[in-house]
């Protein structure tokens, strides 16, 4: 495998565990909220803030404003924009490095030459899987919750990358993982690489 | 493999290809142009008309309209609603008799439980597989030719089913043929259908 693999989710889909999964297959490394404490490394931010931002554009409503003001006066532009650059450069770092799985933070636009994987799933597919995770029972809050974080990635993809969230042609493979778990997807991913897979392997 | 498997395409991205390939994989029948003489066999209506309204919706300027009303004039209902339903009974009728795989006709929407693909590439990689195909060297005519049909498929497809043409969401699995051929998506499909497929075959 030559080049960095993307994965792109809906919350509740399984694209970290897909993420995680292929890159032990194709044994090459995995960044995901890692790429948040190297992005802070690198621009001296507080990591506090950088949790708040993380995929998730500036906000309009008071309290959130108040907030960004504690971090943002020392800065002239947004810090939700600052912090997209910051993981942005991280991510060109990482690709340059070699092979790997990124996870979200719109790194499929961010490169030129990724493979780029979307995985999705019905939304009571994801109730499901993530009452499961989190030994949870309230499915009503749980439903809200999905909504929110899916609402605020695709603002933040659609905000930084001008293109529509969800759209197959904008990805290389896109995977629901209700039909045939996430299992299933990470063997579809593997052989549709298949070649390109050999190539490092051999 | 028990449900039937639906394949959309954008045009010369090789969706009929691919569908051949399946159903020969899963050794279950393939759908495509035949249903058209079935469904016109259905209901009567004469080849010509079937041929020109399949997958495209009626259209508004005059010398179509008087395609359309020579052979229209016998009937209540526009000629092309009347051909989507002749056709979605004949796509019903053949899920009901066992898994077989169709291509287009908007049979993701027709049916309730098939498994639904989508297959698409990049205009570069579609102009040159449909020249090779086609053993044709006009480069821009071939473009226009592709975006002709594909503004048909895409107007077709909304128009009967409310849906976005493309949106990953619709399908189960949706995959780009360029980088890995029509054999690479192949494998792909079969590796994601997985245990779906032993079901039959054991």
């Amino acid at each position: 495998m030559e080049r960095v693999i993307t994965i792109s989710r809906e919350f509740g889909s399984g694209g970290r565990e897909l993420g995680v999964k292929l890159a032990d297959a194709l044994g090459i490394p995995f960044y995901d909220k890692e790429l948040i404490s190297m992005a802070a490394d690198d621009i001296n931010i507080a990591e506090e803030a950088f949790r708040y931002y993380d995929e998730h554009i500036e906000v309009r409503d008071p309290l959130d404003r108040q907030f960004y003001h504690a971090f943002s006066e020392i800065y002239q532009v947004p810090m939700s924009d600052q912090i997209f650059v910051a993981q942005s450069n991280v991510i060109r770092r990482l690709a340059s490095h070699g092979p790997c799985v990124i996870v979200g933070r719109c790194a499929d636009m961010v490169l030129e030459d990724s493979i780029n994987i979307f995985i999705y799933s019905k939304m009571k597919d994801r109730i499901k899987r993530m009452l499961r995770l989190e030994g949870e029972t309230d499915e009503k809050e749980m439903e809200r919750r999905i909504r929110e974080v899916d609402r605020k990635r695709k603002d933040y993809y659609q905000y930084y990358t001008g293109n529509t969230w969800g759209r197959a042609q904008n990805y290389h493979l896109c995977l629901e993982s209700g039909l045939v778990g996430v299992d299933g997807c990470l063997r579809a991913v593997v052989a549709y690489l298949g070649e390109l897979c050999g190539e490092t392997r051999n």
